[in-house]
């Protein structure tokens, strides 16, 4: 079977490897579709190494179908399915209080195990989840950033009649911003590139762009109340300068994007106001199941979102296509190509 | 009538002024102790003067008795009284939400408004809360500072059995301390100044000194966990800097320190573990009702959080010697000296 390795220093490359052979409790599932996301630029990068291997195998935003399952794992041959790409250990603290994929032993499938840039690949079959037949394949490579999406608006409770601003129109801020809307609230988005605000904008969602002062622009929004909750989805310093100046007292500011560095942030806001600033990271299963119901409803458009689709043996450009920025928002593999 | 004017430049002078003539629904109160808090530390370093006009009154952790009352007011004169020293709208966003003590318009009384640092004082009856004939005047002057610590361990949501840090053990880390240890949680106190740790320690609080790496500290007590909740009382950036990484998934961090200047913040650590981070400012009125509860019971142990007690005249020199650190925790200033 083909698949793409991780060699370091901004290099995939593509190659030939046995097909995996399923553990106890594996599944083994054919790949169709992989997206890539900002995660994946941090490991073509070289920011991962010291989780990813040299020779490994990423990808984590999968799509396939079950070609062989394991008795009783709730899968069977022919299912399609998505792969929340998890490992977690069960017993420590972050598991029995619930939140597993917080594990403090955490492993990702895709950046510290195996991921699916692989045509196949064996999963646990506890790690799959069925995807209804009028889900699109395209789309349902989708499940997993609109996961982080309904995780992230059901962590900062967004209500309907909620003002929410989210800095940063990406892949992962674009559905934040569509599945708050679809809860009821009222979404501006703010984001620099052209490209990015148009999508947007056709999608009917407010957008503040680089000519638009943001602290400006939400105080006459809310007759400077601020708004009830601001996400953090850029990773730009200026961006977790200003979300804590944008939210009224006892409002909510999410912080999703990824600050490798310590910043600087204003607690003088955070204190004044009584803000609730939290980190929200990944997807607890329930998430899954909104996520899944909200693709196969319509109700979030997906189809817009994939901005190109290239060949396994194409990996590398489109990760360099992906930093270049530009005319871009979703890029999938596909790997029946 | 005795009086302690601001006059900027880390000077205050004492004088006469005629007593105030209470206006409709206000009581005049005769102040008896008045406590010096690092928000006048600020004052009298010029940091809020763009907040106190020079010639005015100082002062809001304040004990005294009623003088005059209105009729109707809820007081009467003879009655022992400390003073919630705020004036707000009632009719903003925050004030609609009862969160009255963050009004868009807040006006704090010995700040921006006139405050104790007067023999008579003129104060709405409704900011008046009586307290207890076994509740000693010394003592009374200290419900504001634990009304503030009541405040922060409530919205903390600190439970019995939690594991709680407090980085800085001055008078509001040392009260949140005592509260949160009298609600069952276990506590430890960061500290560097060497007469705070000795007090710290003669109340039974677990102490963490200069000489012991925090984080060091808080993975042996949790087993690498993490603490449930920490408190930062510091307005260090080395605390902010810290505070992050000593707390387990879900954990809370609460800012109750003034950092005037955005400063650095570990916003992966936030992001990774799904911290909660809020702030936590003055209080509710339910915070003052538990506060002369807790202080009337016994429970807090307030009396030697009392280093010094001096005349109205020796303010500057009070402000000076709390500057100056050393061997002091609270100084109050005894009006009927």
């Amino acid at each position: 079977m083909r698949a793409s390795f991780y060699q370091g220093s901004r290099t995939f490359t593509t190659g030939s490897a046995p097909r995996p052979v399923p553990q106890a409790g594996e599944a083994l599932v054919r790949v169709e579709r992989v997206g890539i996301c900002g995660t994946d630029l941090h490991i073509y990068q070289g920011h991962l190494d010291h989780r990813v291997p040299r020779g490994g195998v990423i990808g984590h935003e999968t799509f396939g179908e079950v070609v062989e399952a394991p008795a009783g794992g709730g899968v069977a041959a022919g299912d399609r399915v998505v792969v929340e790409p998890l490992w977690f250990c069960g017993a420590c603290r972050a598991c029995r209080m619930g939140a597993s994929y917080l594990c403090y032993g955490l492993k990702v499938l895709g950046v510290d195990l195996p991921g699916g840039m692989q045509e196949y690949w064996a999963v646990p079959a506890a790690r799959l989840l069925k995807v209804p037949p009028t889900l699109a394949d395209d789309h349902a490579a989708l499940v997993e950033p609109l996961a982080v999406a309904t995780h992230d608006v059901r962590r900062a409770q967004v209500q309907a009649g909620d003002r929410v601003l989210v800095f940063g129109g990406g892949p992962i801020g674009a559905l934040i911003a569509l599945v708050a809307r679809q809860r009821g609230a009222e979404v501006a988005v703010a984001e620099v590139n052209p490209f990015r605000v148009a999508l947007l904008e056709s999608f009917g969602l407010t957008t503040v762009g680089p000519d638009i002062d943001v602290s400006r622009f939400t105080a006459d929004w809310t007759g400077g109340e601020g708004v009830d909750v601001a996400f953090e989805v850029t990773g730009n310093p200026a961006a977790a300068r200003a979300v804590t100046d944008v939210v009224r007292v006892w409002g909510t500011v999410s912080i999703v994007a990824i600050h490798a560095e310590p910043i600087p942030v204003n607690l003088y806001a955070l204190f004044a106001r009584e803000l609730n600033v939290h980190g929200a990271r990944l997807y607890a299963r329930e998430d899954w199941e909104e996520a899944i119901r909200l693709a196969a409803s319509g109700a979030i458009p997906l189809a817009p979102l994939v901005s190109r689709k290239i060949r396994l043996e194409e990996l590398q450009q489109g990760m360099e296509q992906a930093l270049a920025g530009g005319p871009v928002m979703k890029v999938l593999v596909d790997l029946t190509a």
